[in-house]
């Protein structure tokens, strides 16, 4: 039997932040071949949210710090919310969607990060092997779509706020030994740019030796840096191919490929 | 093979508001033998979230009013902290829950509530084949403890706020035709009382016609009616027994019999 091809797309603050935008990108999803899994980021809700609740959000380098506090407001507007809204948007599209966080059947085990530079509190990081095969598994083999939300889960049960590109990088790496699996992060550019101001000037494809000059070069963009980095981890773990595109049409944006 | 036995356990505002009620009441259920499903209602939380956002908050004879702003709340809240709060500390204690809400794999759809006499707006009701099987077998035959919040869906893909022991009730039922189910609804008194002020006065058994006893001698209280009310589907409709009690000791409650 030929190995089936698994499609697993990422999607931030510029789809989930904006109703239009998420129900365009919820269609063009759902005419996507199964299997497939989601993996959604939580915009700027848990923001907007904290300022209601009158907790101060505290970001360093673009990264929020998740007291207890916010560890709660992030549960709810990731898990809750953002996870609720799209399963069952899909749903509605005829997808069977099923949504998820790490908690669930421990379906992502991370360990809180420490020993950084700061301290970003409840924030997890990603173990090899945190990815719970099995249950992934269990839920394609019975022709469900995992919606998965950014939040993880330590072996001792403490809930994790924890990025959602490293998320789906984890989870694509995980399933890449079962299945031919494509890695898609959709991204509010056309793609990686050569010029920030100019969406003509996609890069078409990205070697680990293009990579390199560029950043030497200077000419990759600083939070362009770890989202690369991941896709990098990606294809040198097995993923077949990684694409960093706005919209989902085949051959857009900027390919990953390890030659 | 002899028909397994599963218990399901409906948990309310007395547990979930209280972090030592719950923690309590996680290790206890921790201990129950496999397989098991666990419902929870949401507490006070919803409101307490819906004040800090600035949401008025309406009840109609106890019943929350669910406009498009506190479905919001009531999914971060029902969905999001206390699922996903219930479903790791299981996960801490070695239990392998996975927390799941009508929507996910369309495991509990229902219909919008119209024609009442008050417009409860997004409230749903669950209907004969509501309960999706097989997704909850999916997870019981995977030694999975399927952890349920009080949120349902419609066909269409519309999020509902629905009542956690209607959902404890209808799982139950769909569940008896493949298990010996044991329906346990935790309660903040011992049991159904004779006397609201006196735990002592528990009545041990109730059947049928005691019941309609009771109520015409207006001996039960009106909030408990809905509960009882729920209890006698299940059992008539193929649940083997249901208790209403303070604690998961066996045999503690009162106990719901045919006869």
């Amino acid at each position: 039997m030929a190995i089936q091809t698994l499609t697993v797309v990422k999607i931030g603050g510029n789809i989930v932040d904006s109703a239009s935008a998420l129900n365009d990108f919820i269609k063009k999803f759902s005419a996507l071949p199964s299997p497939k899994i989601l993996i959604h980021g939580g915009g700027k809700l848990a923001t907007r949210l904290s300022e209601q609740m009158g907790i101060e959000t505290t970001m360093i380098d673009g990264r929020r710090v998740t007291d207890a506090a916010t560890l709660r407001v992030v549960v709810m507007v990731y898990a809750g919310e953002v996870n609720k809204t799209i399963t069952a948007k899909l749903q509605g599209e005829g997808v069977n969607a099923w949504g998820i966080t790490g908690a669930d059947g421990a379906c992502i085990r991370a360990v809180k990060r420490v020993g950084a530079e700061h301290d970003y509190g409840f924030v997890g990081d990603i173990p090899a092997q945190g990815v719970n095969k099995e249950a992934l598994l269990m839920l394609l083999n019975n022709c469900y779509t995992p919606v998965i939300a950014p939040i993880s889960m330590t072996s001792e049960g403490q809930l994790l706020n924890t990025n959602a590109d490293t998320i789906a990088q984890s989870v694509a790496v995980a399933m890449s030994e079962h299945y031919d699996t494509v890695l898609v992060y959709m991204f509010e550019k056309s793609g990686v740019l050569l010029d920030l101001n100019d969406e003509a000037s996609c890069i078409n494809t990205i070697t680990p030796s293009y990579y390199a000059e560029l950043k030497a070069q200077k000419v990759i963009a600083a939070g362009m840096i770890p989202k690369l980095d991941n896709a990098f981890v990606a294809i040198n773990q097995g993923v077949s191919s990684v694409r960093i595109c706005k919209t989902l049409e085949n051959e857009s944006g900027t390919k990953i490929k390890l030659y």
